[in-house]
């Protein structure tokens, strides 16, 4: 338990929201989402709910309007490009019901970027449309920006982009207290660990505890993450864990993230 | 648009919702979104959204008690291991207002699997406990069963394991009709082609076009993703619109799936 002295911890919330049919019928896998919650989480910023939902303007002014009001922040991913099917920055314009049109700025850097006045089609003039109010997030790979509608952050899909926009705007967060993890890798099996696993939960409720079972060369290989924003009792947490692994004559390894 | 005598067609949905605060933080790639829906496709079951949520009750009960009904089939990944964070299977039963308890069945396997009653822990018990109703799930990977309650199936999150229970359920399914696709790749960038895919799209309303941009050997390389259940239908979308790519110097090359 936090001693009765320590101050609040400060919690700062995410949602990621992948918009993309091409996810959903399992055309590609998503790269996005452990991109964004491992940046965030190192910035105080903890992801507690991802959503992918389809290329439909509906079921993204539903969600955007859902979990815009849930999460602190909300990053959306995809549907930002220049072809019939990136609806959305209109979907978005629509969930905080504004218009949306061209943005100057962004209007200036593409006019740049494509020099040529033909490169610059009207297809691509719709990637410089921006909600109202809106401000915009650079692109540093491909120019055409994504934009910021309050605590709404709005990204292109392909992964490279997604993460330089993401590098782009980061300075703009403001994080909780940072969460950190330890890590103890153990050979001994889940079901033979449990019980002082829990009891260990229990002594230690200001942390998160979780056991990610799996194999390495084979071999079961359990993963006990510990995770919580007070390093001191992370690695209190961590040395009696060590210990009990060792009297059950387990391997117990000590990662620090 | 459908000819007027052709029947209606007949769509299935589901969700996809993965329960772990290890995909949320980062720490581990989600790998069973994309199995899923690829495999729930070809049932001609469409995965129409996908959710991340934490190992917290509340949030659990929540989104199942919202999914289950808003989709035909809901599968579920993670959480039903042997230690103290795996609370999906009591946060099921909670759902749907019922007790849960130790499966006779799943508890018959699961000793004749450790043989020795001392390998078989109160911890390996908990994975027996099924909510009142449930139908098992095999798993071929490790014993411990999934479990189906009503629309809603669920598994392990270790995609072996998943994958093995899905295996052996899928006959449960019924689907319907089957999505197929063609792909159109092209050299030519989506602001140069967007105007005649967007007319394409309008003539063939009853197809879903999506336009995946990437890159290939360093050079721009556009997916067009024609999605329809109707086969004539796409073989003539798929035509005209290899016919349109070549008339404007691109590359077109079609992969039928």
């Amino acid at each position: 338990m936090p001693e009765s002295t320590a101050p609040p911890v400060k919690t700062v919330t995410a949602c990621i929201v992948v918009i993309g049919n091409e996810i959903l019928s399992g055309r590609t896998k998503d790269a996005n989402i452990q991109y964004l919650a491992s940046e965030l989480g190192a910035l105080g910023v903890q992801v507690r709910e991802c959503r992918v939902i389809p290329d439909i303007e509906g079921t993204i002014v539903a969600t955007i309007n859902e979990v815009r009001r849930k999460f602190d922040y909300v990053f959306t991913t995809g549907g930002i490009g220049p072809t019939h099917d990136d609806i959305t920055a209109d979907s978005i314009a629509k969930a905080f019901g504004v218009g949306i049109s061209e943005h100057p700025e962004a209007i200036a850097r593409m006019t740049r970027h494509y020099g040529d006045v033909a490169l610059f089609t009207p297809a691509r003039r719709r990637m410089a449309r921006v909600p109202h109010g809106g401000v915009l997030v650079d692109n540093p790979v491909s120019v055409a920006p994504g934009f910021q509608m309050e605590n709404v952050f709005t990204f292109a899909g392909i992964p490279s982009i997604a993460q330089g926009m993401f590098q782009a705007m980061k300075h703009r967060l403001v994080g909780g207290d940072p969460v950190v993890s330890r890590t103890v890798r153990t050979n001994l099996p889940e079901g033979i660990i449990a019980e002082p696993l829990g009891a260990l939960q229990k002594r230690y409720e200001d942390l998160d505890i979780g056991s990610y079972p799996g194999f390495r060369n084979g071999k079961i290989s359990v993963s006990l993450v510990l995770r919580g924003t007070n390093d001191a009792r992370l690695a209190s947490a961590s040395a009696e864990l060590m210990v009990t692994l060792k009297k059950m004559n387990g391997e117990a390894e000590e990662f620090v993230q």
